[in-house]
């Protein structure tokens, strides 16, 4: 009400020197008035209805009141810095290779602003200072093209290499000497790392006179392809290789610290082809590169040497370094994994915000005949039904990047203990469960991640389609996720291969107790129960009442996980013994059971994600009041159900639910879409994204959709700079006016002239 | 095998001096002969192997052989145009407004081809000639901007105006003076016509003497926003407004044709103003616009006046034209959505080609140990799964697109007939029948081939995510289909309500025969099955053979049909009779319904789907052989069985389905994708899309998959041009060489010095 729209009066676009336009815009006449005070009372009425505080859940997923202070200060340092370089206003009017220019100009600034205040160094050569680093690079809402070097080089560095590599070039990453990425695919190589062509060679002497590598592409699919920063501004990559030895003997893959360009000119060195790959659906800031080498000689100590080592003498031997160790390098790239879940959370998030804000101030439709105003969009259930499973699903996710967070890095605190003797010990099913949580974790955020922002951004109507709505952006930068560190649709492989070996170990009567404290625990439980009382397993809930308690719908996801595991363990052993089990023929049953891999994998994560749901909530009780408590868990439900919803069948082909236990899962669906409805502008406000963050015409706090939008419309560089458009002129006119090839009706029926070549 | 690779050596890109990539790419290495063959004889065994005659399938997509051969000619036209006007190799690296500008000058010259071959012009002004002018249309392979002129613009003039108004106008739409565009929705104001502001007020006199009509958008919510052609390049506008009569008296939408441009010089008219609306996530080319007019005149007669007038003194009249004519102006509006399932059967088609071709190129994964070829990606189950159920879509959207506008035109040609008074009649059962099914249809459909559209370029992996696989762009186009002619998730209501009237009518024990022409008769007779044997109805498929069989697949979706129908009256007539029956609760039924509405729209949809598939092979069977016959059998198998996976659920619920059949129905699905895999690069190749028209890296009809990846990426502009990026010496070396603000530890820990505002 109080906020004024954007001042029209500072833009050139001829459009707005019709005053009608420029009227209607800067609340002069009566009607825009009207507009305003419209817009921003919907959201006002919204917010002061809800029935829980908003800032207590900000603190909550902020970690606490504190990190919510730094964040917004960091948060704010960015967008009111005087440089005006992270100004986004303009991005959907420069071209590719500005925005990356710009996005250099950024990173520079923004490293500089972290030095101030302290930020981004250690002693020891640790990038991540702190978790706030990553609320800066947030902060800065545009990707940043040396982002992959904090997020991925360093921390391979301190992963693979020894001591003393580390001791070397960290200080250099630190000070932004060396800028590096991670090479591992290839043109014609993704996921199926064996498949990797590049070579290593072992070559003795050198000018050191201890042995150097050749590195080498021998084929045009061999070219690195596709990591980030290779492209334009790394001058470093750690290459994946395959290691050949003084003997000649293929290693395997080993990890190659390569120089690609000169530390002072930025040139390519000698040998090495680097080039941007062109532009994508999305995260065009960003130089995702390719490499040729061809023959690229660099010092054998550029090998990374933690847990492998080659001699003078091209020697290969693997080092003996404790399980334990071994482990932790483990462990630590596994949280890329568990910070790609608790992203999914954020992304989904933003585009819920954008779309909730602008579903409770877009009015469409009469409730009755006669009405003057129309209805806001919010209130249809049909979009409901749209959104708040999306919203439900963006607060579990953060439940859940957390608790796997949490995980890892107590099992990685363990280990270090461990290393030095200490401590209780980590298992190898502790690791393998770790592993298999967070690989269909992983498949099942981004896919709900991807599809909900689309769907989201769907549910905005045609002005979602509009690249001022902020949600073709985030889309286009999102998608990525659902491919990268594991493509989505191999990793429930993963996942069920270490279900299938536990299972195997219950099954041959083996000891599962290594299994206690892992994830899948519940499947042991609920296949014992399957298995023992094969009769009992069905949902007994006979009322809504039963249904709307978070215990149940767990059950109901643990029992289908166990149920669907048990029947692929059956297919699969069924149709091994039907044939020989040859190594080709295993090959083939694995593949025939691909559909039902992915099945488990799903239903795996269901069961996992409500557990960390409301584990979550009760862990956080104590910081919550019971108004939040309550809106919390309606999200629980909603979840849940509306996931039991959407794979009914699942659920009713062992009968677990009747068919009218079906009809009150949907009846429960809905009022629980009800029971959200209240709250949700409340629950979006809770994730406190600012409008510089959101970038969304449509998204904004202050509901003042309209006015964003024309703004950003008539602002658009190029097409609307004169009144008449570029290329009448030149093109059009000749159509209109100068009547090129005009219609004659002699022309009529002439044969074409042409055929295909 | 005999396909050179691209020329390399017409690139300047620096990279390509290199001569290693040079070398690889050009295909003087043995690297890379091997590839160029592995891509291509891969492609040739698919070929080869096929059980069926691909073009005997183009040939019937095309609508027969000779329209096969005048396809090709005119692709041939415009791709070999010597004026090279029509080249898309650059689109992705143009700006926004040189892509416009582009297209511009495409539009003039396709115009002036199609003129050269007569195409394109009618005596009485008709401007589709027939239906190749679409065929050229789509040879371009880029969106045009003045597109819309015809396919919205010119139509609504033939439908909406007299026929002096006629006389007068399509001539001049004809000759390219004026150029339309159809301005429907507001900024305020989309699915919900009767919402829309922009006003048309009479006044008497004028520079005629007859009345004049006053133009104005009232609010900046008013302002006409999205219409394609709007923002820069029509002259003229078909504006829906609010018609205020001589009394004062609001008569609700009329159309009406303004003026927005001078016809000779371009520039806007007084009181008008226009603008492009701005970026989108697709359809670039395009300037979708806005509209705002400060009380602009037109005179009386540039309202459409077929089916109301207003006189010179005021008086409003609707006009009494005959029942049938009124009814052939609506279905001729419907042909859009019909046009627009057969799109969505082309575009995912387009897609489905890509991902189908690359997939059995790209390889990944040993079969066994030791194996030195990987796996092609499409004999994986789970690439399958993704994609050949949307291949059977493609399909079976061709025949229902078919189906569609053949029953439309029928329906036109009676009503034209019964206009004269001699034919049988059209019932009003039978054009809300074609109108429920043409509602969902679109919705589904157009819901399919977007989610579809993106599954393909998610299957393509990395390679999906880049512009020159093509699919960003198809894509992005794509989108707005969903939402423009009924937004997908508002249609389900208008098909169910036309729905819930018929069974209003059968349940009340009226006259039901007026159906039986019906689209929708199919619900009668199940609906009469259910009510009389409700226990008899469940599937009796007891093999595999049993539930391969067209006639079970589409006997399921029908009871689920009327079933969900069923369900959703009686809880409709439940809720209403719960309270009172006033127009709010009612609305407040209606919305607590709309997720169960939606659940029946699709439920029928799928049953005219599988009826449309089968029926439409059964058309076809004496032109095709045995083995087309086979192969398209098996895509509507694949295409039902698939359906019903799905949404097993819904077939479980009511125990149509057992818990044995839902997994036969999950094993048929595995031994058809088996089925479909030998055929799959043959079904795609048979609809003949030429590499121009896919503009895709990784679907190109060779093969050659990487050599085109790889050009495609040295040919970035901008970021390639020199071995040092854009923007390292302005701004990155200040990092990397100069140390701008080097980290001080005596700076850690700082304080921040901003708070937000």
């Amino acid at each position: 009400m109080s906020k004024a729209p954007p001042p029209a009066a500072t833009y050139a676009t001829p459009a707005l020197q019709n005053s009608h336009v420029a009227n209607l815009l800067t609340g002069t006449t009566a009607y825009t008035k009207q507009i305003t005070i419209t817009s921003n009372s919907d959201l006002e009425r919204e917010r002061n209805r809800c029935t829980f505080n908003a800032s207590t859940l900000t603190h909550m997923l902020d970690g606490g009141a504190t990190s919510t202070l730094r964040r917004r200060e960091l948060e704010s340092m960015i967008e009111n810095d005087p440089s005006g370089i992270f100004d986004n206003s303009q991005n959907a009017n420069m071209s590719r290779p500005e925005r990356h220019v710009r996005a250099l100009a950024k990173t520079v600034r923004m490293i500089e602003l972290a030095r101030s205040i302290g930020m981004g160094n250690d002693h020891d050569g640790h990038i991540i200072a702190d978790d706030f680093f990553g609320v800066l690079l947030a902060s800065v809402a545009d990707d940043l093209p040396a982002a992959l070097h904090w997020v991925m080089f360093v921390p391979n560095i301190m992963s693979l290499c020894d001591d003393e590599q580390q001791k070397n070039w960290l200080p250099l990453c630190r000070d932004w000497k060396m800028i590096g990425c991670y090479a591992q695919t290839e043109l014609g190589h993704g996921s199926n790392v064996r498949g990797l062509e590049t070579t290593a060679t072992f070559r003795p002497g050198g000018s050191a006179g201890d042995g150097e590598w050749v590195i080498h592409s021998p084929t045009l699919t061999s070219g690195k392809f596709w990591p980030g920063t290779l492209g334009r501004t790394a001058n470093h990559a750690m290459v994946i290789a395959r290691l050949i030895d003084g003997s000649g003997v293929d290693r395997g893959m080993q990890n190659f610290l390569v120089p690609l360009r000169d530390m002072r000119t930025h040139q390519p060195l000698q040998g090495v082809t680097v080039a941007d790959i062109g532009p994508k659906i999305g995260y065009n800031n960003m130089d995702n590169g390719l490499a040729y080498f061809d023959h690229v000689v660099i010092p054998r100590r550029n090998m990374a040497m933690r847990f492998a080592t080659v001699d003078e003498r091209g020697n290969f031997t693997k080092r003996k370094v404790s399980d334990a160790a071994s482990k932790v390098a483990y462990v630590t790239m596994m949280q890329v994994r568990a910070l790609i879940v608790n992203e999914a959370g954020k992304a989904l998030a933003m585009a819920v915000t954008v779309c909730t804000r602008y579903s409770a101030v877009r009015r469409q439709g009469f409730k009755e005949k006669g009405s003057k105003t129309e209805v806001q969009i919010l209130d249809y259930v049909q979009q409901q039904h749209r959104i708040f499973p999306l919203l439900a699903a963006s607060y579990c996710f953060f439940f859940t990047g957390r608790q796997i967070i949490q995980r890892l890095r107590s099992i990685e605190r363990i280990l270090v203990q461990q290393k030095a003797g200490t401590a209780n010990s980590v298992t190898k099913e502790m690791v393998a469960d770790i592993h298999a949580s967070s690989s269909c974790l992983k498949s099942f955020t981004t896919t709900i991640a991807a599809d909900g922002i689309e769907e989201c951004r769907k549910a905005c109507g045609g002005h979602g389609f509009l690249v001022s709505s902020g949600l073709p952006e985030l889309l286009g930068a999102y998608l990525q996720n659902p491919t990268v560190e594991g493509d989505n649709h191999m990793l429930p492989q993963q996942t069920v291969r270490v279900l299938l070996k536990m299972l195997q170990t219950l099954n041959s009567g083996g000891d599962v107790s290594a299994y206690k404290k892992c994830d899948s625990w519940y499947l042991v439980k609920e296949i014992q129960n399957i298995i023992s009382s094969p009769d009992t397993n069905m949902c007994s809930a006979e009322t809504l009442d039963d249904l709307l308690k978070g215990s149940t719908i767990l059950q109901a996801f643990r029992h289908r996980a166990a149920r669907l595991l048990l029947e692929l363990a059956g297919n699969i052993a069924e149709k091994t013994s039907n044939g020989s089990s040859s190594e080709t023929q295993q090959q083939n049953v694995w593949n025939q059971s691909l559909v039902q891999i992915a099945r488990v994998s799903k239903a795996h994560s269901l069961a996992l994600l409500m557990n960390h749901f409301l584990e979550g909530i009760e862990a956080e009780s104590s910081n919550l009041g019971n108004a939040e408590i309550r809106v919390l868990n309606d999200l629980a439900l909603l979840f849940g159900l509306y996931h039991i919803e959407q794979a009914m069948g699942d659920f009713l082909e062992d009968q677990y639910l009747t068919s009218s236990q079906s009809t009150l899962v949907r009846d429960s669906v809905l009022l629980l879409l009800k029971r959200v409805r209240i709250n949700a502008v409340g629950l979006v406000d809770a994730r406190d994204f600012t409008d510089f963050r959101l970038k969304s015409a449509l998204g904004r706090k202050d509901g003042n959709v309209y006015p964003a939008i024309i703004n950003e419309s008539l602002m658009t560089g190029g097409l609307n700079d004169q009144h008449v458009g570029p290329g009448y002129a030149e093109h059009l006119r000749k159509l209109t006016v100068d009547g090129v090839g005009e219609y004659h009706p002699a022309a009529a029926n002439t044969q074409l002239q042409h055929s295909r070549l």
